[in-house]
């Protein structure tokens, strides 16, 4: 175990890691673990990688949990990164999506909830509660399932119907309530106060960012450690980016890959997209993005905690946040199925979107490595799909 | 390369692999592929596999394919096989669950389909027609779409509406029939007599099953080469359990295990047994069942092409076939849900009903190594999770 502390990103006061600490108890900034990355980059090769299984714990040596024995997993990670090669060819790039509908709950969340529910029962935590656009609380469901930890989950009644199911099948004591996640978040914020129970909130505990930074570990690895030129990636609390980014950072301390680190693209829906504001006026937070609507109900995130921290990792890299519109996402989610055979969520296909647009504007330069997060099986959003289908009798012939 | 032939298991009739040969032109019954097993003894070893990709085409020595550019993949196999360690301590069993919900479209028929349509696209064909119960639709549509095939889908208008949803986006031609798989076989039986194009019917081409043996083949590597006692598989078509059996064949053939074979059961819904009820009259096929109804509609096959090699797979490894309730699966889907975090389809739910019965019954003994199939995810049946959920105002808490 190489984790040594936890530290402020905005004031760098530094933490125990070893009792349950949320937000920094000394500004309130989300907190970020520390490892000693000398000892990891001497104790720690690729070729250790070779044996073990294909989830994400094979970065243990980069992931926060001391004993083993607390490790919460579904079969987790190692998700498979699909080259495009059709729609690449059109866009005269080499285009991979990174699809993570292929896990335990068919979206990216299980990563966080795998490592923070892991962390959070070594912690010795029996209780905790969190607010929700759907999928977030469907994974921590499950895995607190698992671990035998109480969930409250709080979500929006426009939440993806199926999250729910998965809440409530998995024995979560669930609410919806009628408005927006900031909504919930207030809920879930008094409920903590009374529960005494742990938050999950995005970025109210260190541990989550862990679990997403394996994304960035699994690219780069899947990639043989050539790091690819972008990463887009559609953003509501951002925590996915600022994780891969922090991937990105310890390989690259550790001198598994050069200097080199991947332009990171945050992308947006038009009808919620405070993040390519403040970056369209180069500021270092957002602002409240009012009456927040899309299609693409997971990036509905109308002012993340970790905004600062998004904005950085796209300043850093020299990447760019990009808005893109429902109808648009709609008609490139189709084109991604129909060509590739790849159904993504409506916010992996605005990645697509994003990254037609970063072509058709040469900020993506041709043969440049690109690699799309997709952070969901489209299946779980079925209302997304337009169909009109012929309905026949036993005795009726296809038309043809 | 190290397919030889085509073997009808009826009459024995050798066939060339090297055209598209649908059932066994001199009898009409499903053809199984053949391999020079003694020379993959002689060529593959276990040590080849340690470096290869986590997906099912690590097994290529085992699979049909004559020239690897003709693989179709979406990243499909090597899905997780979980320790059940808390349900497993009550049954006083080593109860193992493998997930094919963490696969392409979330169900175990991405096997089927990858092998199926990238020996399809192997072997020059342009289109294809299917009946399906959904999720085998929806699988063969989007690995059509990929590998730029025309796919004609029929399927009963009650099959699970998200399965429409799949085959609509990826653009495949799609149909419902008022009626059941067996009426949308006819419909499809008369498209292909008119078509011209492939018969992806179960059963009716030989290589969908080649697919679904690298079940088999990942249970075995997933144990250390050990042959778990027992594999519970819930019973449709059965094509599952024919690929396991020859899979579990197959390694002992080349050395890969010792004598032992799991002993495989065929779990059925009450309301459509018709293997179970052939297993119990100690047939060597079984009949049509009349009025066949059950909420795990993937399994609602009233009469099944290859039902004499499920029935000789049961009885050649002493297993046996077990009937279960809808209400003892949807409180079985509910239990692994919120004990083990595992949210399983109906049929895979079915699997653990069984599993219980045999225990308390002294079939499956103490101690003894059992695998239950999850053939898909429970976010592909939202209607079989019952969900009350109370809902609050903003300014409301949640009730304590």
């Amino acid at each position: 175990m190489y984790m040594t502390h936890l530290e402020c990103p905005k004031c760098s006061a530094k933490h125990t890691p070893h009792k349950l600490t949320q937000l920094c108890p000394e500004c309130g900034a989300p907190l970020l673990v520390r490892y000693d990355l000398a000892k990891v980059k001497a104790n720690f090769s690729k070729e250790d990688l070779i044996k073990r299984k294909p989830d994400l714990w094979r970065y243990r040596e980069l992931l926060p949990l001391v004993d083993e024995t607390n490790k919460i997993s579904l079969g987790e990670g190692m998700t498979p990164l699909l080259a495009l090669s059709k729609l690449g060819r059109q866009l005269n790039i080499e285009l991979y999506l990174k699809d993570e509908g292929i896990i335990p709950g068919g979206t990216f969340k299980a990563r966080g909830a795998a490592v923070g529910v892991s962390r959070a029962k070594e912690l010795g935590v029996t209780s905790l509660a969190m607010p929700t656009n759907g999928n977030a609380g469907a994974a921590w469901a499950i895995y607190a399932a698992k671990a035998d930890i109480d969930a409250y989950i709080v979500m929006p009644v426009d939440a993806p119907a199926i999250t729910r199911n998965e809440c409530a099948i998995a024995g979560a004591k669930l609410f919806l309530v009628k408005g927006l996640i900031s909504d919930a978040g207030k809920i879930v914020g008094r409920a903590v106060a009374k529960l005494g129970c742990m938050d999950a909130s995005t970025l109210k505990e260190p541990y989550r960012i862990e679990g997403k930074k394996t994304m960035g570990l699994e690219i780069a690895e899947q990639l043989a450690w050539e790091v690819p030129d972008v990463i887009l990636y559609p953003t509501g609390g951002g925590v996915g980016l600022i994780g891969i980014y922090k991937a990105f950072l310890e390989l690259r301390q550790i001198g598994w890959t050069g200097n080199k680190l991947p332009r990171l693209v945050a992308v947006q829906a038009a009808g919620c997209a405070p993040i390519v504001k403040a970056w369209e006026e180069k500021k270092a937070a957002s602002e409240f993005w009012d009456n927040a609507a899309t299609v693409a109900f997971g990036i509905t995130v109308p002012k993340a905690l970790g905004d600062f921290l998004v904005l950085d990792a796209i300043y850093q890299t020299n990447g760019c946040a990009v808005a893109v519109t429902d109808e648009e996402i709609l008609n490139d989610q189709a084109e991604l199925a129909s060509v590739e055979g790849t159904f993504v969520c409506p916010e992996g296909a605005a990645n697509y979107t994003a990254a037609k647009k970063l072509c058709a504007s040469g900020w993506i330069k041709p043969n440049e490595k690109v690699v799309m997060l997709n952070t969901g099986a489209g299946l779980k959003y079925p209302d997304t799909v337009r169909v009109h289908v012929p309905v026949l009798q036993p005795d009726e012939d296809i038309p043809l």
